[in-house]
């Protein structure tokens, strides 16, 4: 059974892209709402039912483990997701608060997210839920989204908006700064000259708790065990990448809008062109 | 009647203004579908199923007219609206291009706006249409949006990006420029000062529409006629603006999303508090 990973649109592509380099033999399936992104700046009620209509989505396609690669959503429909679902389900915010707490020696972290995550304040809950005295600076960063599906990812004009609201944050002795929307590690090089503190990126975080998850409960893709048992004679050369040729984990992505849009953005998130993208409609759900 | 106004978002508050400017006395619905902007993004087919659903609701409501505020909206589903509406509806599109094409001399126009209004060659159309010797120059600024949402009105970082999408149109020889987006008369001194020519603001245009087809329709609100009519002592002082407290014009609210994020832009939007705002749900109809 696949992965479900869904995301309010692109951005989650960062996180799908670091769990198949945590995990390549893993089936996964990806839904973008395309059609209602961006989430940032909605209501929680709002951001909750969404969240809801999605997970359900992925349901229906028979999932083992539902990955919220969305921060904003995450950080507001968790709780109501896990107490949903059927199986196990990781968001994108404690695995990076976590990574954040464990790199701070000064006991002081900024986060930057969208409007709706930092007014939910999920990352300082988590955060202090593992050590109350550490201090945590919030800044929305609305304009970054639609900068990196703008495609501006250098330049003049992304600079200049990651200084005006990085600014405030310059004297405030931060020692890790928590990128805290998937969108945001496209830019990470720019916000990193600005702000000089190690980067903590939530993909990568929850890449690896989704790794120990479905490991501690044997629920791992058993795709090499069951290429070594097969009959097929063994390969002579190139390697894996002639056998996932034959043998390649299932990629299938979803968007409830148009899918060439989905298709461009996503070459820029992934690297590489994807295929296997289907326009679904959730308003009916 | 009222006359009822629908928007992706708070953009259409512009033609709102304007519509009262020209038509005082009028009482007027407005909705905005914050929960599902921005709308200049999507597909064609997802703008219309949602601008259906935005007339209907207002329809449920009893107007006389439906006005189309948003450019996306207006460029890709008013045909459809038309047909399905039993009352008149006004675009914000054919307004705009009929004054471009009354003010150019040199046959050479440029319009901004999002993506979908762009692609749709709605302005283009109607241009052409009227003058087929007229050359338009198309540009989509998918960035002003949101940064006229954010509030970044001056400054560096909207000056940088509009003269990033406009430096194609420095050689254009264009003498009108038709801001083919309810956001943009909000960054329309930044935009006169890179592009010295004379700006069309589709919302003015509009406004005019409405007077006008309201007028020959003889569907004008009748209020200052039954003022006159009624058997209330004259007003001594103040005049009118006493006499609109106790008569006032109805202006109500109606969002997909928070109200209070509604009321925060909408202040900036139309210069004073707003207030009568109800959010409603559009995705059960």
């Amino acid at each position: 059974m696949p992965i479900g990973i869904f995301d309010s649109g692109v951005g989650g592509l960062t996180a799908m892209k670091e769990i198949i380099r945590e995990l390549p033999d893993e089936n996964i399936l990806y839904l973008g709402d395309t059609a209602r992104v961006p989430y940032g700046a909605r209501s929680p009620e709002t951001v909750s039912i969404y969240s809801l209509q999605n997970a359900q989505f992925l349901m229906s396609k028979g999932i083992k483990l539902l990955v919220v690669a969305c921060n904003t959503a995450s950080s507001v429909s968790l709780e109501l997701l896990m107490e949903k679902s059927p199986v196990p389900v990781v968001g994108v915010i404690e695995p990076g608060a976590k990574a954040a707490v464990a790199r701070t020696e000064l006991k002081r972290i900024a986060v930057i997210g969208t409007e709706t995550t930092l007014n939910s304040k999920a990352y300082e809950r988590v955060i202090k839920s593992i050590d109350s005295s550490i201090k945590v600076f919030g800044i929305a960063c609305p304009l970054f989204v639609p900068l990196v599906e703008e495609g501006w990812l250098e330049g003049e004009v992304v600079t200049l908006t990651a200084e005006k609201y990085l600014s405030t944050l310059k004297n405030s002795n931060i020692d890790a700064l928590v990128l805290g929307c998937t969108h945001y590690p496209m830019i990470k090089g720019i916000i990193a000259d600005i702000i000089k503190v190690p980067l903590v990126d939530s993909a990568v975080e929850t890449a690896k708790e989704v790794k120990r998850i479905l490991r501690n409960n044997d629920m791992l893709c058993k795709r090499k065990a069951s290429r070594r048992l097969s009959s097929n004679p063994p390969l002579e050369k190139g390697g894996r990448g002639d056998f996932r040729n034959k043998d390649k984990p299932l990629r299938e992505f979803f968007v409830t809008d148009s899918p060439e849009r989905f298709a461009r953005a996503g070459r820029r998130f992934l690297g590489y062109e994807i295929s296997n993208i289907s326009k679904i409609d959730l308003d009916i759900l």
